[in-house]
């Protein structure tokens, strides 16, 4: 057990949960949580640490507990298991009531060509049609984990992100996915517009959310492949990203809202298209 | 200037920031920033407070802004000013990066017979059917001041919160609406069964989102008014509120997702008779 903050171990996780560079550096992030650890991919699973006095919890009702049981499995994978005291645990976990279970894990990595070309395939042995969402400079990390978890609601093939969005294995963000993190295939790229004329060069439809749009998001039928970009919080697209869009769509509001929420926009756009292609069945 | 933390004032704000029951026994709030004060409406602004810097830059610039027009306009009612001390107003704020303008408000106030009344009588009129947003025990302050905010922008007649909804006046809440706190009635109720009641009987058919539901949220014309239910986070709607509901409603998702985020669900589905009524020019 794990009973100082001076471990070596310990200024890692620190420093896996407050940096990301150093996340990306190493390629690893650090998670918590039952529902994140559950979920987890044990190939990528690297290290798993459990707070002392959950350890005990867990070894009385061992039989019943979907933890327990992930833990054995990852004994058997011969995974880096420690016990931390519930100081250390208090000090590593990002959140003011730890569940008291946090793992050091692989970075995902995904190749947007790859994700084109499996999207654009299953629309041709008769799936639905490729859903894209592309995100430019989105700053708060609750709303990147919510857009990864509707994304994976409403079918996303993949989440593209310009450099200048927020770190999506900041603790926040991972949490609010709720686990999607793991299913969603996401990428940060150096360049939207690039990424842009590749989608279109594949057919897949480009739109973008605008305050100067003039087409209602819900009157379009979105009957082949869509793609949406969300611009960043406060100051929407850049006009060089939002240039290169197909259609510029219009949420109507009422009020005298000056814009809405832009987890609120990506999930109306996506849920959107998704419809069409569900009520079409993917044509 | 007020530069101690132990002047009355100051303690009597940051108990009406931290404190539900305070606020709601004097029936004020506080809130804080550019946006917030100068879309308040000034009757009901009772106190004002502006940091010494903030202060200085709006004299040196004072013909182009907005918050000096508004400060100017307040001092012209006669309404409470006070400048405080850097240190101060860090102590008394919410944010990590204070814009330097904070004040107390009565708190607003709606009746939910009045507000049925209104949308009732729009429709017969020939406007908008009526639409409203029911929330039981939503915990996350920025879940209920995301949906407050889509309220607005969905042209929402009131949003309607069970006792165990976190406090509208939280200022996490409060931040979130973006200004929409000022626009959209909202109100609490001992029962929700109760406003259920009330609703139907005005003809408005109530919608709850479920798990259980087999009826797709987007298959449907919303064609009357319509009110939507929405659960808290962790464990939905209480079987006793879902049970007084007309229709259980669907949200589709792919992938292994539980659920969605609250404030998702609840934009998908006011988006939804929002669109439909828009559509119907509000028949």
């Amino acid at each position: 057990m794990i009973t100082s903050l001076s471990n070596g171990r310990i200024k890692q996780l620190i420093t896996l949960r407050d940096k990301s560079r150093a996340r990306n550096k190493e390629g690893l992030f650090l998670a918590e949580g039952f529902k994140m650890f559950e979920e987890a991919p044990l190939g990528q699973l690297k290290e798993v640490y459990v707070s002392e006095v959950l350890w005990r919890e867990l070894e009385k009702d061992a039989e019943k507990s979907r933890t327990w049981k992930k833990l054995n499995a990852c004994r058997e994978q011969g995974i880096f298991m420690e016990q931390l005291s519930e100081e250390v645990f208090r000090k590593v976990s990002d959140t003011q009531t730890p569940q008291g279970i946090l793992f050091v894990m692989d970075q995902l990595s995904y190749e947007l060509e790859t994700l084109i070309k499996q999207a654009v395939s299953r629309q041709k042995e008769g799936g639905r049609a490729p859903l894209f969402l592309m995100l430019e400079d989105i700053q708060d990390p609750g709303n990147l984990g919510t857009m990864i978890r509707t994304g994976e609601g409403a079918g996303v093939d993949g989440v593209i992100m310009s450099r200048g969005t927020v770190d999506i294995y900041n603790p926040k963000t991972i949490r609010s996915t709720m686990g999607s993190l793991y299913r969603v295939p996401f990428l940060y790229v150096e360049e939207l517009a690039s990424a842009i004329t590749l989608l279109q060069q594949s057919g897949i439809r480009v739109y973008a959310a605008h305050l100067n749009g003039k087409q209602d998001f819900d009157e379009l039928s979105y009957e082949g492949g869509s793609a949406f970009l969300i611009g960043n919080e406060g100051n929407g697209l850049r006009r060089e990203t939002a240039d290169k869009a197909d259609t510029y769509l219009k949420i109507p509001m009422e009020g005298k809202l000056e814009s809405l929420n832009a987890a609120v926009a990506a999930a109306l756009l996506l849920y959107q298209a998704a419809g069409c292609h569900r009520k079409t069945k993917g044509f």
